[in-house]
């Protein structure tokens, strides 16, 4: 058993251990999480997103030094970095990513960065972070950056965590057609325009520009509900305060561009904290946790309950192409349902 | 009812409403697929995936009209083409891909081109992709091109339904380190370096030399099973016969390096033929649609045995932190579990 209020006092070596059982999805780190929950609900939660070849992971080791050092008239506050590789399912990409970003930021007791690797399916890496972000959040953490490599529907899914989500853009990437087709553009609170000083900038930023006037803000409030079941059908009418995102020009590896991009991440939390917005995302951000929780759960239940054997015994007839895989699903169910 | 025989005599304007039926789900689109299995298992799948701005639409494209055009000695093939767009959740991205792309081969009844942007659940999109593959194939389709944007784990999923992927890179993309982190790599069985009149190209090609050593595509067959059960636990002792990814160069928008690319998967289906890699994919694939048709449906009967009512105040209890996610889905489980 983790001793929780080891986690709550800020010990290190006890969160570090706690953040290896929620990646490993024990039943200790299931027990724990249950328990520090009612201490969450503290953290500004940002996402960083983009296309790989961006410069996120400097660009976010650069805001968590801000955070620390250059907070003007205020006292520092306790960073997390969830480093998040979905992309990666074979090998440890991650773990090469943190020697790169730990330079700067090591011995600091106040920066806490995990990288995370996909292990395996997606559900898990995205129930996973969300454990790790609730136990940063319970430990006192006020900065938890979340970050993600790629530009597909996981990393939608991953900035549904954050309550401000940055998305990525470098100079010569996506200046062409398939970069509207990317359109992570929509989940942009504020859009970076990190190494900013190779040539093309004007480029992108005239084409994030155009983009932006295609983009509709308040569909994303929409999105957010009607993924599972409607808890606040009224929310749905009610018509969302407008926040038009900013662009943002950064060189994370010179660290211009960062003292900006801490004031556009303030005006948004105070945006959404004004508007209701922040409210709305939690609850958007749970129900999405939730349901994600009752399908695994769901499968797990209905695999304690199948033999192996009916499985294989339906499996070969769908390999065999005597029945389709919805007449599998019907065939296991029906026989290997729990009661 | 959709007559199945309008499909198998190859009908377009039947297969088009198909298509329609089993993008949107309807109980129509599913029993014509339950029907339509016994005919599937002849098409050779090509998945083709990589970052935006590599120039995949014109690359399959070209690969469509290649085998339309200029198989040597053997009669054109049919080619089928599955756009997918994962990463576009919120905007018709892939309506204006299909515009780009007709030019070339609109008017060729032996070519058939459906793009499909994201529906909400990541589940559903790789369910329909699967479902569209199954249909064109039981049309006589020969070549099916799966292609998708982006390089997350969605398209690592959508990858797992070809047997043969093809990895896009361009020249000054992704040459530094996170580059290696997007890991999509792995899943290549034909890498293309397109747009390689550009300049980088021997960079790009020396970067991905280099990654093509450090990963191990013995582990892909692991990979392909485990998953969700070991169906077959003696393909995991069972040595898999090696294949080194080629690389192949190609210059989409002026067809050259198409022939070259079209004899290297030509060269994969015989690999894959005579190792017995081919049964294997198509039983890893079957296996993952299983999983993927089981989830969902395991959801829809929770949905429908347990009342709003009940749902709702398990959530309000969840949003106001009394109970943690996990606690939420034990109480909805135990409460509203079908019988």
């Amino acid at each position: 058993m983790i001793d929780i209020n080891t986690i709550l006092s800020g010990n290190r070596l006890a969160l570090s251990r706690l953040l290896t059982q929620i990646e490993n999805d024990t039943p200790e780190g299931r027990a724990a999480l249950n328990d520090l929950f009612p201490h969450t609900g503290n953290a500004h939660l940002i996402g960083v997103t983009g296309a790989p070849g961006t410069g996120k992971s400097s660009l976010v080791n650069r805001l968590a030094y801000f955070y620390r050092h250059s907070l003007q008239g205020q006292e520092a506050k306790r960073v997390a970095v969830v480093a998040v590789d979905p992309s990666s399912p074979f090998t440890g990409g991650a773990v090469l990513g943190d020697r790169v970003r730990m330079k700067d930021l090591a011995g600091d007791a106040g920066v806490f960065i995990r990288s995370m690797a996909s292990r395996g399916s997606l559900g898990g890496l995205a129930t996973a972070t969300a454990g790790m972000v609730q136990a940063f959040d319970a430990a006192g953490f006020e900065i938890i950056l979340i970050e993600t490599v790629g530009a597909g529907q996981a990393e939608v899914d991953i900035a549904r965590l954050a309550h401000t989500t940055l998305v990525v853009e470098a100079p010569g990437l996506g200046d062409d057609i398939q970069a509207i087709k990317a359109g992570i553009l929509e989940i942009a609170d504020i859009l970076v325009i990190n190494k900013a000083d190779r040539p093309g900038v004007e480029n992108t930023e005239r084409a994030l520009k155009g983009m932006l006037n295609l983009a509709h803000p308040v569909q994303r409030v929409f999105q957010h509900h009607g993924q599972f079941m409607d808890v606040e059908p009224a929310v749905l009418t009610e018509s969302a305060p407008m926040w038009l995102p900013p662009i943002q020009k950064t060189v994370a590896t010179e660290g211009s561009g960062i003292t900006e991009l801490g004031s556009e991440i303030e005006r948004h939390r105070l945006h959404l904290q004004s508007s209701g917005d922040w409210e709305r995302r939690e609850r958007a951000r749970l129900e999405t946790e939730l349901h994600q929780l009752l399908q695994s759960t769901l499968v797990s239940r209905w695999q304690a309950g199948v033999s192996e054997n009916q499985y294989q015994q339906v499996f070969k007839q769908l390999a065999d192409r005597q029945i389709s895989p919805r007449q599998a699903v019907k065939e296991l169910l029906n026989g290997g349902f729990p009661k």
